[in-house]
């Protein structure tokens, strides 16, 4: 058939396939398989009398890529009979256990485009509703890793990672510095926000570039000892990549076999040998019970023990957003503050602590004096000189001065309603204002909490301020303020004793 | 926006806005909510640079018509929040019991068309993994009976139901006139094939008319005492159909609390009162298993007293096809011979056991004696007379001559490949042989078992003639048979031994 190209910009794996020609797809799955001389792609036809004529087939732009055609492109479709990843998936509708085999196939399914959107969510949803055990855990870190690029060093890698949910944690850029001062060498990949209102890598974006190819990083972090780049440039893992976006994004799911192999299977692309992993736990993050979180904690440090990774869990407390700065810019301010020695208490020691850590499984401190090599490292500013040293090898300008770090022009203060002692600040609602005011795409946009859990407020005191590039944004946030429980006060009412 | 009709005709539910607009959509599900003036639906958004321009919404047929707008029409696009329907098929995943009201909310949002495609598979996986108890099959059913059309007779109603998956099996065609002409009322609807080679519904329509209203049912039903007619007509459980549609088929999924409240529903809709139900045990059939068979009736029987009809489920023989003949015109063709007393055994004595027990719950005759009641009436020719009378009630032609149905021009003779005794006929086999000679949109094709389990053929001998309307199925089907295992030889070689 000829191939049409129909603008269409989304990953929808779609085609549209003229109405008089669906007999084409599969009956029960709607799907086709399209072979081009560069490989097959399945995909649901979608059947229009209009879009195409018959003899035609329209494709959406990264299946055009993917399978390397262009307009008016010939391209052969079969019929998508049910896929072997799919009957390897049905296992666990009867409760049998995958065999490495299984997930092998499962993962080389996704990878080829062969399974459907609603395959690969009985994939997710059978990890939901079945926990898989180390074994399945395993073969799922090693398989997801197996696709995609795959950097080696000449020695060994070290990382900090966090299972994430946790606001204005932007303790990465504290740590990659301490560490890389060092001498270890800490080559960071991390995310771009999916609901939070500032991944690492969108944070770091203020301060220099952090698109990078693995060459680029083969030849810089050796150098500099740390580099903070966005993980997406490399495609490290595709088929994770693909899972979230087809499955657990659209049904907001993240069973723990999944949580634990999308991290693992990018550490094993990476190299890392030496991984520390942040665990914020507290409400509205990603482990709310801290008796999850030790068992999540022991699956990593197995696996991890499995694939060569030793992996060091750090529970932290996550019922509040850490420090005060939420968004982009907000954060890489508070971030340089804590590195030149001006930072909020909370970030400088969860900094040290997890720095720390790494510092011991590098072999640079005795077990428990980690912290006190990284709080000195910190404090005679090594860490600081030395992130300079990273802004300007990716491209950044180490001369920055922090105020002039473009923070959004529109901004509003919330005032707390009443006198009295702050007892929570909701993660969810913080989350859910910052993006509203435009974070993470508008690095200008975001939260500042100039009070925390535990402080005493006046009425009509400031709690916090709002930040937004464009007025219509921060109108929005102002609008949904009010119904969500952003701070709670504790009125302490108590000298007013009615007759 | 304004509407935009892309001549979509599938029931696929995605709308397209353009690239620069697609911010509207909700980020996790990409949903978006369409509200007209007669109400809103829900739809997955498309991004394309090409078949909208800004402000215009692109829409399938199917949501065209359910919004009722058209071409140039205005419509209101709201972001698609995450629905509550969704929120309760969550509790699913922390294994909680789901609430009527809950149960309630995920019917009402599938019905209005506010759950994506994955959102109503997680509703079905849901299912898949976690047995619903009797109390959430017995709201399932009464809440999926709940949308669409009702009817209303003056009288108790009969009914005979398969849950399905052995070919061949055409005893509604004897059934029915066997209870209709001792007067009991037995207005049967019964679906078209969906992965079988015939559906009650396709047989019947090589004789007569099966589309009729629920106005026409009610006029014509009360008189011939039996009709068979298409349940699509009439769109009794729309939910039922969307679930189907949108998850069970693309995932050949089958959870029993979905075959019950799938089954059941549609019978309240009907008003049936007195139900007897067919379970094929087998090889290849829906239920497998005995033990699983038995399970599955006890809960038919138990949800069936509360929702006020009376079950009684009949555990019948299924490891091979039932009768020679498999596809629309054949399977009439050995209906009428059955009716006429000159049928193969096994469906006469089948249609006599199962009508035996509706003439049973309708007081007709004695526990056990049903059936001796059923056979006569078979033998008399009244059930034959009856069933003329119901053809000519539905608008076809009673005064059918046999001889003359419409079966495939093109035939071929499957022939055995050496002397044995056959042991297994497979179904799997049976239904992919006869879909792919066309049935059931080809009337006329199908296969016809000239031998079945236990017979002794010789090398050479014909077993099955297969039936097509064109050459190319006849070809694909010739192509496939010998790597399916469609009749198994035991070859009895008992006196060849070697020296």
């Amino acid at each position: 058939m000829i191939v049409k190209d129909l603008g269409i910009t989304g990953r929808d794996h779609i085609v549209f396939i003229h109405t008089s020609e669906i007999g084409m797809a599969d009956e029960e799955s709607g799907f086709v398989r399209i072979r081009s001389a560069k490989g097959y792609a399945g995909a649901k036809a979608i059947s229009t009398e209009m879009l195409v004529k018959p003899g035609e087939i329209g494709m959406p732009k990264h299946l055009l890529e993917y399978l390397n055609v262009a307009d008016g492109d010939q391209v052969n479709i079969q019929p998508g009979s049910r896929p072997a990843g799919y009957q390897a998936i049905r296992k666990k509708y009867h409760g049998l256990k995958w065999t490495k085999e299984d997930i092998q196939t499962i993962l080389e399914q996704i990878n080829n485009r062969m399974l459907s959107d609603l395959e690969i969510a009985s994939f997710a949803l059978a990890q939901q509703f079945r926990t898989l055990d180390l074994d399945e855990i395993e073969h799922l870190s090693r398989g997801i890793a197996f696709y995609g690029e795959t950097l080696e060093f000449d020695e060994p890698v070290f990382d900090k990672h966090s299972i994430g949910g946790l606001p204005g944690n932007k303790v990465s850029l504290v740590i990659v510095p301490i560490i890389a001062a060092m001498g270890l060498l800490i080559p960071k990949t991390s995310s771009r926000a999916i609901t939070s209102p500032s991944g690492t890598a969108d944070t770091m974006e203020v301060l220099a570039p952090v698109s990078f190819s693995a060459e680029e990083i083969l030849e810089i972090a050796p150098k500099t000892r740390g580099m903070i780049v966005w993980g997406g440039t490399m495609d490290l893992v595709p088929v994770d990549d693909m899972i979230i976006e087809r499955a657990e994004r659209p049904l907001s799911l993240d069973p723990p076999s999944l949580i634990v192999s999308s991290i693992l299977s990018k550490k094993i692309s990476m190299s890392v040998k030496n991984l520390v992993l942040d665990m914020p736990v507290g409400k509205g993050t990603k482990v709310e019970k801290k008796s999850d979180a030790f068992e999540l904690a022991n699956i990593f440090v197995e696996i991890g023990r499995r694939v060569g990774i030793r992996v060091e869990c750090a529970l932290t407390y996550g019922n509040q957003p850490l420090g005060h700065a939420i968004g982009p810019a907000l954060e890489a301010k508070e971030a340089i503050l804590t590195l030149m020695g001006k930072g909020p208490t909370s970030v400088r020691e969860k900094s040290e602590e997890l720095a720390g850590i790494l510092l011991e499984l590098g072999g640079l401190a005795q077990k428990g004096r980690g912290v006190n090599l990284a709080e000195e490292v910190l404090q005679n500013g090594k860490a600081w000189e030395k992130f300079k040293e990273i802004i300007a090898a990716q491209g950044g300008n180490p001369e920055l001065k922090i105020d002039e770090l473009p923070l959004g022009q529109y901004t509003a203060d919330i005032e707390a309603p009443r006198d009295g002692y702050i007892v929570e600040i909701s993660n969810r609602a913080v989350k859910l204002l910052a993006r509203t005011l435009g974070a993470p795409s508008a690095k200008g946009a975001g939260i500042y909490l100039h009070h925390k859990i535990g402080d005493f407020v006046r009425k009509g005191e400031t709690l916090a301020t709002f930040y937004a590039e464009r007025e219509g944004p921060l109108d929005e946030a102002l609008k949904l303020v009010h119904s969500r429980k952003f701070y709670t006060l504790e009125g302490m009412v108590l000298d007013r004793v009615s007759r």
